[in-house]
């Protein structure tokens, strides 16, 4: 059992769990660097847990399709099942009876056949049960992070160069994601051009709109870099911005510089959230700033800590996640300035490094 | 509601079912054209069954984010949630006890979290119990399979002419991955290149292993274009291939093509699996033929109809599924030769139409 599987056997006994289930995608990956297909077929990590004390010294076992047997994995017992036999009835056979976290992403197909074939066995999400397993990164995942980072920041700076006006949101998205691959990322997950009245809708992805002289353009482009995330967003604008606009602008500036200062251990995640609302409250926007502050990114581009309202866990070293405060006025603009932000052991460094001010386009 | 949920809400009173929650991924796609991000914030269509006679007129429910508002959606009712509003209560709310089946990929965190919240409602997988709903595909949709077919037959054209010898495996499959983008993919789900002894393994994917002369390579490629999914598989030789080589190529050869012939509506889905297994057996090797003969594809790359033992189901015409028989000899090579076919009124019609001869590369 390798260390980040003991962590996780301590962390689950003491969350009162029997064990974990663990399927493909980043719990899979973080434990075990096992990348399999994510398929109809099962494949799933059990992990028990319950028993206070060292971490037990049999090997957990990775429940596998026979088609699909991983490369070398002197850590785990690996049980192929071959087409045609019931994956269900082999994991439940090594199951206690209890209470058992289970991937967030798992399928529902094969819960629900566990659950038929397990019935004595309690689930429960990994994200309400452990949702703090992976947000802690080491080292080398904090250099991952950076390293995706810059290469997001590469991107923003190249994409400053193309002309904007005449056209389409989705050309201006299919740059970026061509400089999102030409820089290093192995997998783009999205690349938001919202423009003008578009800006407005926080979550607008791309459409056919023409952007033009005078358009407030929010960029929000990330994916996956040699595994781990990018998730960057800069707020440009064709052409000189009016004076309303570079007023909407530099609030948002200025809250993300606070609750960027505002990052330091054993600060609750939620601070962070609270910093950056008061900011744009204070100024009068407090109702057109419709989301939560961050998230966190590792693996994904979406997981623990959020900065959020009613999340009081404390900021530790190694935790990196976003700080993206926005400003969305129906019918007119939208701005959000967004940046990954890594805690040290006396503040937070900031994984994105280009400029924050407001950068005119062509 | 539109003739496709029409024809779920049938389908689904018929199996005994009360309703239908369908999260983001292939079967929203086909229900409402809505193509969300899958994040750990819930969106769900609630279709609701289990009245005989015609279909109800009221609009059938979509719970999303209110930062993911879709666009017009004149067949639903868009009920939006706030972050942090409960959504499973909102689902709850809207559900009588009884049997639903939920989308395969729905997310384990969700399904746990609506069965807390709805206690009388029971799940099953659409899998189990509605695995025909997109199964069947209409002019259109196979006519954009027949062009993801072209763009994948197009790759392979051009793949024949790059170098193998002294390249690696990566290097290879990162071209493959290369023209499938160039011939319209906007996603790329798998370029297999499995040489010499890594042939061996059918879901070997890539590796460093340098090509070089008398290598059997297997070539299995395919993903997204426009939304419908391409998938095929040639295995080609470098340099002239030894007889023994040869003969097992040739018995791969005449089992995919026996089984293509066997196609036409009213065959049982085991059946085309029969006849294909059937000839590699009777050549002699039907203990190294280990796995199914094929699967469905649409918009994903893997989906029923499956074509394996047990599966009694008939082909009706419209379904279309990979014929992909292979033969692998531990240490030695592998040989899979797989095309995608659609059911015609009379018999099959295959949507990759590359030439079946055993290519020589340089």
């Amino acid at each position: 059992m390798n260390e980040r599987m003991r962590h996780a056997v301590r962390q689950a006994t003491e969350a009162g769990l029997d064990g974990l289930l663990i399927t493909p995608g980043p719990d899979l990956v973080y434990l075990t660097g096992h990348r399999p297909p994510v398929t109809e077929r099962l494949t799933m990590l059990l992990l028990l847990a319950g028993v206070p004390g060292p971490a037990p010294t049999t090997k957990p076992a990775l429940v596998v399709p026979a088609l699909e047997l991983p490369g070398d994995q002197p850590d785990l017992e690996v049980v192929a099942w071959p087409d045609g036999e019931d994956p269900y009835a082999i994991v439940a056979g090594r199951l206690r009876d209890g209470r058992h976290a289970i991937s967030d992403s798992a399928w529902a197909m094969h819960l629900i056949a566990l659950q038929e074939a397990a019935p004595g066995v309690r689930y429960t999400s990994m994200t309400a049960t452990l949702p703090m397993l992976r947000a802690v990164k080491d080292e080398a995942e904090v250099a991952l992070l950076a390293a995706a980072g810059a290469a997001a920041d590469a991107t923003y700076e190249q994409i400053l160069s193309v002309r904007f006006a005449g056209r389409t949101e989705r050309q201006v998205a299919a740059d970026l994601a061509r400089l999102l691959r030409e820089h290093g990322h192995e997998q783009v997950d999205f690349t938001i051009v919202a423009s003008g009245p578009n800006g407005a809708n926080p979550h607008h992805d791309i459409g056919d709109r023409v952007l033009r002289e005078g358009d407030m353009v929010v960029l929000d482009f990330g994916g996956l870099k040699d595994g781990y995330g990018s998730d960057t967003t800069r707020t440009v604008h064709v052409g000189p911005p009016s004076a309303p606009e570079q007023e909407v602008f530099d609030v948002v500036r200025a809250a993300q510089q606070a609750a960027f200062e505002a990052v330091r251990p054993g600060v609750a995640c939620q601070e962070i959230d609270r910093v950056a609302r008061q900011l744009i409250e204070d100024a009068g926007y407090g109702e057109f700033f419709i989301h939560r502050t961050g998230h966190g990114i590792g693996l994904t581009t979406h997981e623990p800590p959020y900065l959020v309202r009613g999340e009081e866990r404390p900021l530790v070293p190694g935790m990196c996640f976003s700080i993206e405060p926005g400003i969305y006025l129906p019918g007119r603009f939208g701005v959000r300035i967004e940046d990954i932000v890594t805690v040290t052991e006396t503040g937070g460094r900031r994984l994105n490094t280009t400029g924050h001010g407001l950068a005119i386009v062509g």
